[in-house]
């Protein structure tokens, strides 16, 4: 059996949530909450089913969570979408990704990555046949260089994939990246699939710059969202895809052979639930407050810490923490961490295609203040 | 916009469920029970939930789950298989093809199908950038060709898909049939993909002769089932994939940059509710009941009853019914049926490539008794 992904292992978010169980270490690798969800989003779940929910929904999602979608995305991004041939739901934000590239990407077409980019994204590119052309962020501030991505750009070129805030650095894309990327864009028939799961995670007083707030993004952009970072509710795998009616036709195509429908309980309950905007307005307020914590305990560790104004991610050198007087590869040191430390985090090269090591790791704050502290106080024995 | 897909449009149940809900007609369609699962099982889910199962769950799925499949198959099958290295769970059955054809399916590889079949396998293959190869089951019977799939094989070929008991005509492969099948694959390499979502609905006295029962079919199958259909529960969309260890790393490759996982809580109450094998094991009993009700209705009508021991589907001819003396083909004559009868049902067509019209249609049973009462009072007026 010759593999079709011969380069690709169990994703590392996997490996070190494996590890971390293991040995019984703090878990800031893998990206998810360890606290709960509201009991009122479990309420709404139960009642759906005990309403007789049970069977396939349509085929896009079910109409409330799609007109709840709506109404959001006019609400917070300006963006005037219709329910029934621009929307769609997903089994999550990975499964959308991957629907969105089998859908538009035919063999031989290029898509171009920004690295480092989430773990999925290359795989997807090439199950679909399609070309990987990788674009670096600029190293250190991880932002989008645009005359790169410019040379980047051919005739052959389907896509190009954006991520903010962004997965691991945890950067935000300014409204005038979003305006120089429309600009670059204009002259072009390039798609953009652009992965907003993080969309209510962004501090400093920033806002997130939806490809949804930009006509001429929009117009060409699969905008994809994820209740399950939002919602605090990551294993309900329920996210959404918006899209301009002609790309949601043939996203529709595909979805419907790969899942054929979402989980319908689950939507009901979204999409009572997001009648309520308040959840996802404070959230942003909620997680920076998580985020101050864990910088200011870092701070006073001999980890170097980096800029980051989203997400639930803080990334950190390692520079200064030679281990056993040796320079260890990021891979190791996380290892070594989780293992010796028992803080489990995830090295940024598994965000590169070709392992690039800048010294950098990332952990995840999305966890209960106690989680952090105990953490912190294990990373302060550095 | 050039599609991936050019010859698909909506899937054939969708289009049909919309017309029925348009029209309120009976849906005897698109196959989904119109009464609900066991109270029991949707109390598992909100203690699964409750109890704060909302996060990812492994990767391969909830460990407790994957133990009460591999204990069914041991007892059901006789197949000892490893949930650590041999099971995944997937969000249904049809993500579960999708992704074992994604696996191991190469650009230019050839697969073969059987039609009719389900309408997603087609597609799937092309995504996969794989050569379907089109082999008829006998016309009329509906019954395996075997020297018609022996022929089909070249040294091209990766995967047969079977499936068994089979959607849309409700036959059901014999253990002869079975090892007829393994005698002819066995000098080659090509894989089976076995759809056996419908196991336990088999009728007649007859048993499913799952691939897991034949050793040298089993070695190179990804045998598929899905909870969906057997708890009645189609929108929860839990299935599972076995498999030996060397496919299922391929599978899990690619189900990891696909869904990743699968809805957490539902998979905790599946595993809890698999411990009493009743369920299951008295399906075919309560089908069997539902399946009589509507033959015996049938008999009444002017439709030619087809032969059917499994599934949830009944299939007849309507060559005795010309429309307003005309004869209307299988797709006008259901959109007739829903329309001016009140009925909704799926033209046989949609489960072929080119269209073939055969003059049946299919109806799908899983429904409360008074539906099929009200159905057949419909019919019978033909
Ligand atoms: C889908 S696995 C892990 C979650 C995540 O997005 C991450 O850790 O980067
Ligand atoms: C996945 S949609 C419909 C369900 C089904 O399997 C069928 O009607 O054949």
């Amino acid at each position: 059996l010759t593999s079709r992904l011969p380069a690709v292992g169990t994703t590392i978010f996997t490996v070190m949530s494996a590890l971390a169980a293991e040995v019984g270490a703090v878990n800031l690798g893998q990206g998810f909450p360890d606290f709960d969800c509201d009991p009122e989003l479990v309420n709404a779940v139960t009642l759906a089913m005990q309403a007789g929910h049970n069977q396939y929904p349509p085929m896009p999602g079910v109409p409330a969570l799609r007109q709840a979608m709506a109404a959001k995305m006019e609400a917070l991004y300006g963006l005037r979408c219709d329910p029934n041939t621009e929307i769609t739901v997903t089994a999550g934000a990975t499964q959308a990704i991957l629907t969105a590239i089998l859908a538009v990407v035919h063999p031989g077409d290029e898509v171009i990555v920004l690295e480092p980019c989430y773990d999925s994204y290359v795989p997807n590119i090439e199950l679909a046949g399609g070309k990987v052309v990788r674009v670096p962020l600029v190293p250190g501030s991880f932002r989008p260089d645009f005359d790169a991505i410019a040379a980047a750009i051919t005739p052959r070129t389907r896509a190009l994939m954006i991520n903010s805030p962004h997965n691991p650095s945890g950067q935000v894309w300014s409204a005038e990246d979003m305006r120089r990327l429309e600009a670059l864009l204009a002259p072009t028939d390039v798609l953009l699939i652009s992965d907003e799961v993080y969309e209510h995670m962004v501090y400093d007083g920033q806002q997130h710059q939806s490809a949804a707030r930009f006509p001429g993004l929009a117009a060409r952009a699969f905008i994809i969202s994820s209740f399950g970072k939002t919602y605090h509710v990551t294993g309900w795998k329920v996210g959404t895809v918006i899209a301009p009616a002609p790309l949601t036709a043939e996203f529709r195509k595909v979805h419907q052979f790969n899942v054929f429908t979402v989980n319908t309980p689950m939507q009901h309950a979204l999409a009572a639930y997001m009648a309520d905007p308040a959840p996802y307005l404070q959230l942003s307020d909620f997680y920076q407050r998580k985020r101050d914590l864990f910088r200011e305990g870092l701070a006073q560790t001999r980890f170097r810490l980096l800029p980051g104004q989203g997400t639930y991610f803080q990334c950190v050198g390692i520079e200064n923490l030679a281990v056993a007087e040796r320079d260890l590869p990021e891979g190791e040191f996380c290892q070594w961490l989780t293992r010796e430390i028992g803080v489990a985090a995830i090295p940024l090269s598994a965000f590169y295609g070709n392992g690039f090591d800048q010294k950098v790791v990332r952990f995840c704050f999305a966890k209960k203040d106690d989680t952090l502290k105990a953490a912190l106080e294990r990373l302060a024995r550095l």
